[in-house]
């Protein structure tokens, strides 16, 4: 599960009544009735604090949890992939090949890994809302907000000591604070080689049936030595079972399940198509590039893999909502909320603001194309072309105050903005002029070939010559080159002759015409909801859960299989499945197998469940959550959703949709029978390590 | 070089100064002063008729050569592709393997190929317009035409007992009468396996350098035995050389050289990118889906090959639609050429209709998307949807008068069309679930899921849904159902049940009235080409070549790198880079090397010529072409272009458009060293078959 979508709109309260097993909710408001009454089971405070303390938040976007009283951590393996791809070098791919420490003294400590977990939650909704005086303009008001918040977090901090901060939840209807304890020394532990924990690549990404061991250990270190943990989850000796109450713990990124139905609307009907056109377009240009030769492949395996991760994912996204019942449902909910804002005078405008989201969307559409094409950089697709974007807006934005900027200049910005600026990261020419080249066509067909702006773009000259000239006649793949046109500010770079500078200078001002419209439409809508989002809680209260905001969140579900296409998909997968999965396609990257595994397949319980389905309610983010049964021990671990999950992110859905687990036993079965890491498994068993 | 450009729209008579070595020439109108001044070179009547009778067309789309008086033929690998797969069985691949004829005996004769040599053409322009009265209504005017056509054809078949056809040449500025012998006895001799003849596949196609040996030979019997023929090139002893001058004889198909500026605007602006983004949308869709099963992958294979031949072809068209220079050179061209025009009252009316064509090409443009999507069937990808809509419209039709009908019901063409409608080809359930719903979601895309339309195709379901629904809903699948409801008639299918003739139902009422308004549109066009033609015949006459017609053309040109994005692009490959390319791709399909190849590397001649490149004017339906130099010899034989020659469609290109072929001393190579194949080439050598 590599979710990238970007934010697109302002996410807000969730709208409608509750289907089955919806809801990322939060610790401290939990629908401890509906779980009694729908499965009979009593959720108790101390269940729940045992199970907040064992999980942990992978700060680089990610969840786990703690196994064992000696730190021990579980997590995905493509949670863990940053970090461990920062501890392998030129003769060491740990990536590729797997690690694992026999003795703790083995153990790599990690470059930049920060796991935390979650100590407290205090409800600062009142002090923070006092702060803000009514009847203050919205810039006013938003001032007087990040600064209470400010002074709560660093109060919380020098009292405790604990990494404090003030989330906005319910867009607004409620503000909380969140205590962790912070680990900043993390070490590997253990990791399988990539081709098992990505055993079938792009194609099974986002698929069910699956045969994924998408895990790796971690321990978190105090004063150089194991940390001892307050709570760790047990292992559970059976693991999930078919239609289970389970439980999911993590750490679920972001949702949109409050945009209006306009919204909505235009998202189906304008921006998925546009980029999944534009994402189909540049996956073809660079499988059909790379096929040309083995080094073209190699340059442009990175992309094209990002590529089709978010093309399987919008694609996904969109069919969902083409789904009528969901767009149904939200229809109706959206009518039926409407109806109780009317009836009460003091909630009119909340009403009203419905309405101008509408507009604000309206007016957005016409200017949506040209805004894509030419300040998101759709119709500019390289390197070099963003490189000299930014050191000729830079040098512009530099002599104003750092808060007129456009964000990404100012002074808080700038050790990231001049980190992407200098990069050594290598620039190829020939894939720059070939994405340039197809990127200025698809200006050309988008915008027509005589709109003026395009005729300046092009110079007389075919897309494809032009990129050629332009990639030709830049020296900004040269850092040192960079560095000195920034030094020098605007003269240098306003008198440059660099051809690439000189063609950012050609759409700037159009560029950020269209930026300055759209932020404002933006600001509109960020505003009507946040007023639908006050009316709401103050109707609704928190019956309802919040949008995800990469808080610790409680899902739970049963494991269930479903149905797709009048197939009905089983639950669970076993281990065997894998080997035949990947001997029906004749071994082929990338359902090839590691050799390790190949070696010891007939010593393996090929018997044991490897993967399973359930009907949680997870989003990017949960990846690495743990799932606990009623005992809270635990019996798998979040992987990825199937490809019907991805309209998760704007409705729940019982029927099709299903979140994808690592079943405990599987986890157990490789660390005994192909990895012999027979330490790992006892500690697993007894929950401390031994010696 | 597998081109399918299907027709787009009438092609008309070339337009603007010739370039270089521009022309597909009549040998009837072969340009000998030209040859003469450029390259000091005399093109003699002998010299012509010599290489005319060493032509062969070979019926099924292609070209080739008699190289031993034997009746031995020569052509591309992929021309006879066709008539080897259909040698083919279960136990005998001979596409893959290859095959080899030591003696006649062994030569295997062909299902149903046919091939012409052109034994002489005749100017028949008088008679055919003196039938044709002046000041008829133009339906009439063609029908005249069309009568005194066939009378011609039928007496000269009758008196010489060749086959003969009336070419329509100039868009009716010339008719000559073309008589040919025909071979219908034609028996495989040899074919390398497809690896060698295609290596590099897709990725390669259309690309230089190239490694191909993509030829077969074949021969022509009369009464059992080889037939013996008057005419037959000689094998050169060098083959072509860098820089010589050298002709091409061969039967270009189509070429669109005098489309207004307006039409080629829409081509660019329009017709194009949509044609492109769909062919990229389903080459993603049938990739990824392929990727996910073994079976999935061998089912969606042939379809994405095509599509990716498709893909790249049009890139690169278009790619020269986006070329200034050429649209500048067309633009200029077309206002000379008006002018002179305004210049003579009495072609005043040919002035006008450019106006006419770019009038009734813009009214195309606001109804092309309607009309490509539902009577294209771009909205309905699916071959279930394509057999009721046969079934559906033949019932309706077939009440009418022959004449009347829609014109793929019609009398004379009830054999093609049942061949079609009752194929036993096998029809895949989850494949067409998959492209009917992508299919059905880009119908969404392009007109709005609120369209009516689109609410009836989706009735209240979503895209990929309903497409489940209407596999499982048909029994079309089923070939005797189809038979039962053809046999039943308007009220077997009127009264159908079947889901997909429901759909089609729902869809047809539309189709058909924009097919109309298309059709007129298109008539009016063809009206105004016509008379810009006979105004251009009028005023030039037979200085210029016609357009591509599948006749008999000569080519003149010289073996000639070219430059690619400022990279030096040499003449010519060597056998040794065939291996090299192999293993700098490590050997993976398509770059694999058949075995036979691998073992007799060692005893290869690796500095022979392979593939190289020409400046000679060509176009798809010149695959087979024998490439001559001054004595008449053979020197290599054409079977590509590279990406810029794709162009050649719209207009020639001297600067980067190159032909590729296959070098004579290659193919000797290959067939002594790798084949064992001495007695071929013995008669190669020698012009005559030993014993």
């Amino acid at each position: 599960m590599k979710r990238t979508l970007a934010p697109l709109f302002l996410a807000a309260a969730v709208l409608g009544p509750l289907r089955a097993d919806e809801g990322m909710w939060l610790y401290n408001n939990v629908p401890k009735e509906r779980i009694r009454s729908k499965y009979g089971f009593e959720v108790t405070d101390p269940w729940l604090e045992h199970l907040r303390r064992s999980s942990v938040r992978f700060n680089s976007g990610g969840s786990g949890s703690f196994v064992s009283e000696d730190g021990l951590v579980l997590s995905n393996h493509h949670v863990g992939a940053d970090a461990i791809q920062k501890l392998s070098s030129e003769g060491r791919n740990l990536l590729r090949d797997g690690f694992h420490a026999k003795r703790t003294s083995e153990e790599l400590k990690c470059v930049d890994l920060e796991l935390n977990v979650l100590e407290s939650i205090e409800d600062v909704t009142a002090r923070v809302n006092s702060a803000v005086a009514p009847g203050l303009a919205p810039e006013a008001s938003a001032a007087a907000r990040r600064r209470v918040m400010s002074e709560i977090e660093k109060e919380s901090l020098d009292r405790t000591g604990f990494r404090s901060d003030v989330v906005t939840l319910y867009q607004g209807g409620a503000y909380h604070l969140y205590r962790f304890k912070k680990y900043t020394d993390v070490r590997l532990v253990f990791a399988p080689e990539q081709q098992a924990a990505f055993f079938g690549g792009d194609p099974d990404n986002f698929e069910f049936p699956r045969f994924n061991l998408d895990v790796c250990f971690f321990r978190v270190y105090e004063d150089g030595k194991p940390a001892r943990v307050s709570h760790h989850l047990a292992w559970s000796k059976q693991g999930a079972a078919e239609g289970e109450l389970t439980f999911v713990s993590g750490h679920p990124g972001r949702t949109s399940r409050a945009l209006t139905v306009a919204e909505l609307e235009f998202l189906r009907d304008d921006q998925f198509p546009h980029t999944l056109g534009l994402l189909k377009r540049r996956e073809v240009l660079l499988t059909s590039w790379g096929a040309r030769s083995a080094e073209n492949g190699r340059r442009a395996k990175d992309e094209l893999l990002g590529i089709q991760n978010s093309r399987k994912a919008r694609d996904g996204g969109h069919a969902g909502l083409h789904d009528p019942a969901l767009m149904q449902a939200k229809r109706e909910a959206e009518a039926q909320f409407r109806k109780r804002l009317k009836a009460d005078p003091a909630l009119a405008s909340a009403d009203a603001a419905f309405d101008r989201i509408a507009s604000a969307q309206a007016a957005m559409a016409p200017i949506s194309r040209r805004y894509r094409l030419l300040e998101s950089g759709h119709g500019f697709n390289s390197e070099l072309f963003g490189i000299a974007r930014r050191l000729l807006r830079s040098s512009e934005e530099r002599g104003k105050p750092s808060g007129e900027r456009l964000r990404e200049y100012s002074d808080s910005a700038r050790e990231s903005f001049e980190q992407a600026l200098f990069s050594a990261q290598p620039i190829h020419s020939d894939l720059e002029i070939l994405t340039l080249g197809d990127s200025l066509t698809f200006l050309c067909e988008q915008l027509g070939t005589s709109d003026p702006l395009v005729q300046a773009v092009l110079a007389g000259r075919s897309p494809r010559d032009r990129a050629a000239d332009l990639v030709k006649g830049t020296r900004l793949a040269d850092v040192a080159e960079r560095r000195r046109l920034h030094a020098g500010g605007a003269s240098a770079v306003g008198g440059s002759q660099d051809a690439m500078i000189r063609l950012a200078g050609i759409v700037d001002a159009e560029a950020r015409a269209l930026r300055k419209q759209m932020e404002a439409l933006d600001e509109t809508k960020k505003l009507a909801h946040s007023e639908i989002a006050a009316a709401r809680f103050r109707l609704e209260g928190a019956s309802q859960y919040p949008d995800a905001t990469f808080t610790l969140r409680l899902s739970y579900g049963v494991v269930k299989g479903y149905e797709s296409q009048g197939v009905t998909v089983p639950a669970q997968t076993r281990m065997a499945g894998m080997f035949e999965r990947s001997s029906a396609m004749e071994g082929r990257v990338p359902f090839d197998l590691p050799p390790r595994w190949l070696k010891r397949r007939s010593s393996m319980r090929l018997q044991t469940p490897f993967n399973f389905v359930s009907t949680h309610d997870i989003i990017g983010g949960n990846s690495g959550s743990p799932m606990v049964n009623r005992a809270g021990e635990f019996v798998g671990i979040i992987f990825d959703g199937n490809i019907d999950s991805l309209v998760l992110d704007f409705g729940y859905d019982e029927v099709k949709a299903r979140a994808l687990s690592v079943h405990s036993s599987a986890i157990l079965e490789a660390l005994r029978s192909v990895y012999g890491a027979k330490e790992l498994v006892a500690e697993l068993g007894t929950g401390r390590r031994r010696g």
